[in-house]
């Protein structure tokens, strides 16, 4: 009890945010007379009797001002189960509602901002269901967000201790000092949001649109209002600007308060946001390129702006499609099956093995051949002024190796249930980095992943959690010793 | 100078040893008046030629009882690179003689014990040239146990330092002391090929072929003497002399030293063995069940014993195929995808990323676990006895990260040349661990490399050398730091 306790707790409050969130969709139902008014108010009401007697019961009972790294855990993986079922609610009860099945995976994959949807006839869609799709991928990136500053630097996961700073650093009384910084990066969020949303209004995008792909670009989540994704939209201008906004959600927010607070942009000099900046800008230049000699009808521009958008958005695991780049030959086609693993930056939105652990990848290769060379050789290892020990390098195994196990079972799991081979590679893979879309004719940039059978959605939730939270987390959860006292 | 001296030595006994096995098809090529004698005896003539005038040279300047953990490197990347190109003067001079890529190609992927061929009609090829190949792998394995017990251990490769024992260690002078167990090692590894050649002789095989076979069982090569490969044997007996053949190259031989010198056949429930025999096992039961249900015209035996044959040829490495197992299903084909990354035991003539760095992954999984959940806990980390230090494991995520890197690597560049994904992904996996064949119609287990670009086969050659190697040396090799004082 003393470990479920806390994890009620936050699973309360996470509950009345989640029923708040169900009244912007609500509201507009009203206005618009959908007739889905009643999908939403429902899953409303259960939504906010269960926060409300989770919080009553625990009104005296819980001190969440000690909260322990072990609770932690259970708290994070709680909180990623429960709340997207209770997310799920609407999709169900709507017109033409979707299946259990089907309602859960879109949910979660909204929740997780994986972005990869089961729906199609999104353009004859309802408004609201439409804006709770977006709702979901926004209040997922808060979540996100959350984990990468709050929760996941002080457990052993991944390598994440690394960015486990003065200033996000548990008192010894159990009370976040980052929640002044958390704070600070959520109203980030939320300004990035506004401002996103009012450039695409600028550039021409009707409001509707300009709202929810606002929601859907900063929070690397990839949801669009139709089957064509970003495609619907045929200005260079917009592809850019989304370009950017993606870009902008795979930046390390605490990086946009930093700035903030010191008046000064040199912070973005960061060695992560450089070689992240740098992959993007290259694999689009090279792709730019392979697509030239292909086809002869766009000019040069026209193809690096395209590159670059559908590159960004599947390395910053958003997951929008200007157009069906699985069209573009072989050579692009693993371009895009590599990079659905690069993510973005920690402490981002945005999901995959993230940049600095490849960083950190590269620079024990470097150390490991001046060992080899010198064998007595004094390493001093540094990752952005923080010291890097072998703890770090520890998780930071754990992390690959879990990721590479998790890619084996999922896909072995897809192809069992009859998927081709591609399907399952690429469809595991896209879950578990939290990206979207998937490749081959199925599950690819113009597809959907309606189609699969319902044990593959079953195992590809599980996935999308499963990445979501680093793996461990999930493990922890599951293993014997942790609920042995 | 005093860097290249040695490799120069070694490079001297290694050309004299090859000119030495050319004596065996050459002296074939007598007895059945192939024509190809010349194609033997010049070659012969060269190397022998070189070696001298090299063993001239270094008769005084060299002293290679002290060599050094930095000049390993020179001596290993050398090696592998110089003598291919020697060996493979016989492929360029024989009747309807090799390309000089091919012949590259077949005698690196000979050497590397991987098992790609480029060379259709097998059946019809001279024996001599057959014989030759299969001595190319032969001599290939000694290369790989020499490398495995003599030079990686003292090497910061893969957490190959695990196995420095003191029965091989290197004395302060410089002389291994090793010496002693290496021989008896490659007397096991003559032993073993002789015992499998007798086997395979009493089974019903003719004795050009039993010879042939036994080579490139026990060497874990993989290559035939039939572009059937082993289809070309039908009884089931002879399949399972070839599994175990395959599975007895992929154990560890210094085990085999032990187990005759202790007269104690205990050592073989090392922790390594069961592990890699129970995923044999487990794999082929899987499939074995698989293919039931897809085929009901064979009985479950026999198609267990083919699963497990070919399982047991691609973990192990080898590369022999008994049938065509891409028509078993989209799932079948996963699992020969995933499987190729497996690999053997440490010290044993299989490639692949080898068992006991997957069972030091897991064993740092459930560390990490442990360690969330107990923050202050203490680990004794141990394998096999030796106990794991966090240097091990730094060597071993720099393996892992360079084998990633690697294949990302070379399947764009063969995606480059114009080969669609599966062949990209799966050459490159194939190249990289030493299997031999790859997936999809062009070089799955029915085809060859013979139809691919010429600029894939030498990107291939690279991959073949670089995983032999394990990555490391070839790398120190190329760093700018390795060649300045």
């Amino acid at each position: 009890m003393k470990l479920f306790l806390p994890a009620i707790h936050v699973l309360g409050y996470g509950l009345l945010t989640l029923a708040g969130l169900m009244a912007a969709p609500a509201l507009l139902s009203l206005v618009i007379q959908s007739g889905n008014t009643r999908a939403f108010v429902l899953p409303i009401t259960v939504s906010l009797v269960s926060a409300l007697i989770i919080l009553w019961y625990c009104r005296r009972r819980a001190d969440d001002s000690a909260l322990q790294p072990r609770q932690m855990f259970l708290v994070t993986v709680l909180v990623w189960v429960v709340i997207p079922v209770y997310g799920s609610l609407p999709f169900l009860l709507m017109d033409n509602g979707l299946s259990v099945t089907d309602a859960v995976f879109e949910t979660v994959s909204g929740m997780t901002t994986t972005g990869s949807t089961v729906i199609t006839g999104l353009d004859q869609l309802s408004h609201d269901v439409l804006i709770w799709r977006s709702c979901l991928q926004w209040f997922g990136g808060i979540g996100i967000i959350t984990l990468a500053v709050a929760v996941l630097p002080f457990l052993r996961v991944g390598g994440m201790r690394l960015f486990r700073t003065e200033s996000s650093e548990w008192s010894d009384r159990g009370r976040l000092r980052a929640h002044g910084l958390l704070k600070r990066i959520l109203l980030t969020y939320c300004i990035l949001t506004i401002v996103c949303a009012a450039v695409y209004l600028a550039l021409g995008m009707d409001p509707f649109n300009a709202i929810n792909h606002a929601m859907t670009s900063i929070s690397t989540g990839g949801y669009s209002t139709s089957d064509a994704s970003f495609g619907q939209f045929k200005e260079l201008s917009l592809i850019w600007a989304a370009t950017f906004s993606m870009i902008a959600g795979g930046i390390p927010f605490g990086i946009y308060v930093h700035a903030l607070h010191e008046r000064n942009v040199k912070v973005f000099s960061d060695t992560q946001i450089k070689t992240f900046l740098s992959i993007i800008f290259l694999t689009a230049l090279v792709l730019s390129l392979v697509i030239e000699q292909e086809n002869r009808d766009d000019s040069w521009w026209q193809k690096f702006s395209h590159a670059a958008f559908n590159v960004a958005s599947v390395i910053t695991t958003t997951g929008y499609a200007s157009v069906d780049y699985s069209l573009w030959g072989e050579f692009a086609i693993l371009v895009f099956f590599f990079i659905t693993f690069v993510g973005g930056c920690s402490g981002s939105t945005s999901g995959g093995v993230k940049i600095f652990r490849l960083q950190l990848s590269l620079m024990l290769i470097r150390d490991q051949v001046l060992r080899a060379i010198h064998p007595k050789v004094v390493l001093r290892r540094q990752y952005n002024g923080h010291p890097v020990n072998d703890e770090v390098y520890a998780s930071l195994i754990a992390f690959l190796f879990l990721l590479a196990l998790s890619w084996v079972m999922i896909s072995l799991l897809m192809a069992l249930s009859g998927l081709d081979m591609l399907t399952s590679l690429s469809g595991a893979a896209t879950a578990l980095m939290n990206v979207g879309p998937g490749l081959g004719s199925t599950i690819g940039p113009a597809g959907t992943f309606q189609s699969i059978p319902d044990f593959a959605k079953w195992v590809l939730c599980v996935g999308m959690i499963l990445g979501r939270l680093e793996f461990m987390a999930v493990l922890v959860i599951l293993s014997r010793r942790y609920w042995v006292n």
